[in-house]
């Protein structure tokens, strides 16, 4: 997906592009005659076609030349103009992350006015803003609140604008503005401040009836979603290289096989891609949502990777499957089931039109059982959060462990144990030439015994594979689930924090107190959401653990016992003496 | 034992003490009340005392304080003072290692007459010479033949004293030489230069009859030694903490119990190491004695090293014991058999006072074969050298391989499974955490499976003392036999280069021509003793290897099955569902 700024800030910031500009983050070396643009580290690029698509952007380096290159693999930047009048509506996550100015086009200097920061002063060197050439490059916490995220940022213009509003030329003043594709992207995973707060469901005046109400029963463990009589399964399978663009650009093609129809679908990553953000933008506020695999380009042809990534696709399906409000949704079923080009196409372009996305998803939930108060909400929230955080540091804390295993496995064990072989067969073949009559016997069990190491080597070698790897892919699937979650509480509350916020606005008159009663309502509904999510969660985690537990010690002790069997076998000839 | 340069050049160079001086080559703490003194690294000490035995001596340091010293941890230098006209005659293999020139006593320099290195030639500063330093810190290379040991050392006064004879003073003139323990103590390990050369016993007139006769058979597998019916075997146990000097000094006392009388005698370690000293002088030319257990001074009251002295010491006694010559000779049967302590003092003082030691060992042995001709012995010899030269690398590298194994078992392989069974405990307990229904048996699985894979971490960790530590003291047994045969190969390389000289002899009138048929006579029968005892070390190294191998491999056998049966019965604690 390609955020652009129109639709993060358009609503309520008169913008205009002046120019896309990049800077390449990582070596990217073209794959010949596939039309693409090698790029080096640290250079600088202008993006000539953004709408390339599946990953893709058409950009220009300062020799010229132009080519596709990965858009993962730059920084884009956009540099727009706004009237400076606005700056004061700019939303408050936005600017603290991703603006810097970059020129006035009057003699004053409005950055001090909305910008405590002296280094914000420099007019017209972006570069020199510390701020800003960080932010891209450090990772955000996703579990820190959006609005702490940088604390010696510019803290939000609402109370500073108003502090200093003097200062500011008031007008058709025009400032320069640079924003980091980075910080779009991030802030479009923040479903909630991205479309909307959770007020405009919290207090919407009409709620979605018919095909799209999602029931919430209360089931033996709490809250649940309508499950399915039978669970849909879809098989990912047989990665075909297609072409398109007169065949200058290569894609790999699965078949998507859903357990329904039995027909196969066939999609690229890039369909995925579009899938997994359509379900984000739908569902992200009320259901974690995870990642697809990551994107790769270097390599992506080879089949190792071809194979890891239709494993992970398949991962992601099965669990999208497994979830009974994902899997019925039309755009998920569109997915799966489409019946042609052209009905695929309209799919899409219904999905991409669909207006029940954000927090709005929560006004097709109906739950049947009496309305929670707003201390039961919140300490569910609370239990949520503080579980979903400690479970996200023990899954990361088996993948550490788990990587190192792995490299010790697969680099130094084996190394160590075909040495032990090789030091027993050499001593053998030294005993061999002692001229020495009747040892034979002897040497011929140490050559064996030797033997027995480096199998044993192979082995350990081999072993990371047929166990750990289940046990890894597992968690890392974890890791990313436990990953939206903050994002999904953070949207409950805000919500929790707006219902609280109630009667102050009463008080303003900003709200009824319909309203009012209105919004705790709706809050409940939130909690009861979330609860038969985290229900589900719950359910599909224990399901899981268990399988993958199990999968991993039955390999174990096959592993244990290969090898006692195998040196027991070593052992027996030896002779007794 | 305390090898005295009087015991080594005493027969051909006139020379007196003038003072014993050390330098400290390692920090050594005293142990409180015990007489000790405690010194440092560096340091320089005057020693005052040298026949207390034990390994130890008494010195006396800067601060005039005086006490008892390891001598491992001292470096003793003899300065003394010799004839100028004695240099000539000094032994080839002493002077290069061991001599440099402190100062001479008349206006000339002689050492340049017999050194042509110029930094031996200042006269008062011994520590200006860098070979003089570095002698006693590199340890030698006992596979290097030790005139060929130091490739810039003086070549030998033979031929150059010849050359520069007119350059030497003659008559009284006197120099004062340094000769370092170090290069007395390697110098002593070969009993073919220390004593005399082989032609000792190649020429001598009369050879030993009666009971001290060592016949040699030939069996099924070639020349073998007369082995009794029933083997000799000891137990070493029991050691108790004695002391003498009024309390001083303290040490540690075993139990030796022979399986012939089954009565316990109690000896020191440096019992032990005088009856080593006794077996090296007397049969080193013919039988590789292994050397004692390291002398280890800091801890050596500790339990864990007494235990490990005592196995070592036990593993020493065995072998001697399974030693038909060494086993039956008086010394080794005074050792393990005395009545008293006026019985032991008795056979101590014969014991030091046997003549039939060095190359005169051989001329006890009769072998009931015919003669060899040289051509066959010198290829056995040659075979003999090639196969204990390669039995060396390839139990040095058993060594390396399995001692690099015991720390990675030791260390951070443990270290990794413990990480593994924290990482399922904690997310079992973030699992408990949830308040979700019914996890109880998956959590309770988990938290067995992490508890098991800690109990593996002390099973990985336990488990290199029950197999590595069999499978090291084997081969460090044999590396110490194994370093023993280069001196002795090299007497009967010796022995077989001066039959070669026959010819040359006769015609120089050196020796009759009976001489000549003497000499090639007894150089057949070394050769059977040789060969004598390779076959008692082939039959010997045949047991132990196959012994140590089918213990090493019973027990790998045990902790694999045991860590597969851990982890089978953590596995059935997950439900299939």
């Amino acid at each position: 997906m390609w955020v652009t700024v129109r639709d993060l800030v358009g609503s309520c910031i008169k913008l205009n592009w002046v120019t896309l500009w990049a800077q390449v983050l990582y070596d990217f070396t073209a794959e010949p005659g596939n039309n693409e643009l090698s790029v080096r580290e640290g250079e600088t690029v202008t993006i000539t076609n953004q709408s390339i698509g599946g990953g893709w952007v058409e950009a220009q380096n300062s020799r010229g030349e132009v080519g596709l290159v990965p858009e993962d693999y730059i920084e884009v930047s956009y540099i727009v103009s706004v009237d400076v009048k606005s700056m004061e509506e700019m939303p408050a996550e936005l600017i603290p992350r991703s603006v810097s100015l970059l020129q006035a086009t009057n003699g004053n200097d409005p950055w001090s006015a909305w910008n405590a920061d002296p280094s914000g002063g420099s007019t017209n060197n972006w570069a020199s803003n510390p701020e800003g050439t960080q932010t891209g490059k450090s990772a955000p916490d996703p579990w820190a609140p959006v609005s702490h995220g940088h604390p010696q940022a510019y803290q939000g213009p609402g109370k500073k604008t108003k502090k200093k509003k003097t200062q500011i030329a008031s007008g058709t003043m025009v400032v320069l503005l640079l924003i980091r594709k980075f910080c779009l992207v991030s802030l479009s995973r923040f479903p909630g401040f991205s479309k909307s707060g959770p007020e405009l469901y919290l207090l919407c005046k009409q709620l979605v009836k018919g095909k799209d109400r999602l029931p919430i029963y209360v089931g033996e463990v709490g809250p649940v979603w309508s499950y399915p009589e039978t669970q849909l399964d879809c098989v990912v399978a047989d990665p075909k290289k297609g072409s398109k663009m007169y065949g200058l650009k290569s894609y790999i093609e699965y078949q998507v096989t859903p357990s329904t129809t039995n027909r196969p679908v066939n999609h690229r990553y890039k369909h995925f891609d579009w899938l997994y953000e359509r379900l984000l933008e739908k569902f992200g506020s009320a259901i974690p949502i995870p990642s697809l695999p990551d994107k790769q380009v270097t390599g992506r042809f080879e089949e190792e990777f071809i194979k890891m990534r239709m494993e992970r696709l398949q991962g992601w399906m099965t669990r999208m499957c497994r979830h009974p409000v994902v899997s019925s949704s039309e755009v998920f079923q569109l997915f799966v089931t489409y019946k042609d080009e052209k009905d695929w196409k309209m799919g899409k372009r219904k999905a991409e039109k669909d207006e029940t996305v954000g927090v709005m998803i929560f006004s097709t939930m109906e739950p049947e059982a009496p309305d929670l108060d707003l201390i039961e909400v919140e300490q569910k929230c609370e239990h949520f959060s503080r579980f979903t955080k400690s479970m996200d540091d023990g899954v990361k804390e088996i993948l550490t462990v788990g990587h190192e295993h792995w490299k010790r496995c697969t680099g130094p064990l084996p190394k160590e144990y075909q040495r032990i072989g090789k030091a027993f067969q050499n001593l053998s073949s030294v005993f061999t030439s002692s001229g020495y009559q009747g040892e034979s016997t002897l040497t011929d069990a140490m050559t064996a015994a030797g033997k027995t190491y480096e199998e044993i080597a192979q082995l350990v070698a081999e072993q990371p594979k047929k166990d750990l790897h289940h046990l890894m892919e597992t968690n890392n699937e974890y890791k990313g689930l436990l990953g939206c979650f903050p994002d999904t509480i953070g949207v409950h509350k805000a919500a929790i924090d707006k219902v609280k916020e109630g009667d102050k606005l009463v008080a303003a008159s900003k709200i009824t107190q319909q309203d009012k009663v209105t919004m705790a309502k709706r809050a409940s509904t939130m909690s009861y959401a979330l609860q038969a999510e985290m229900n589900h969660f719950h359910s599909n985690r224990i399901y899981d653990y268990n399988r993958v537990m199990q999968l991993y010690l039955e390999e174990q002790v096959k592993f244990y016992e290969t090898i006692a069997a195998k040196l027991r076998q070593a052992h027996s000839q030896f002779t007794t003496m």
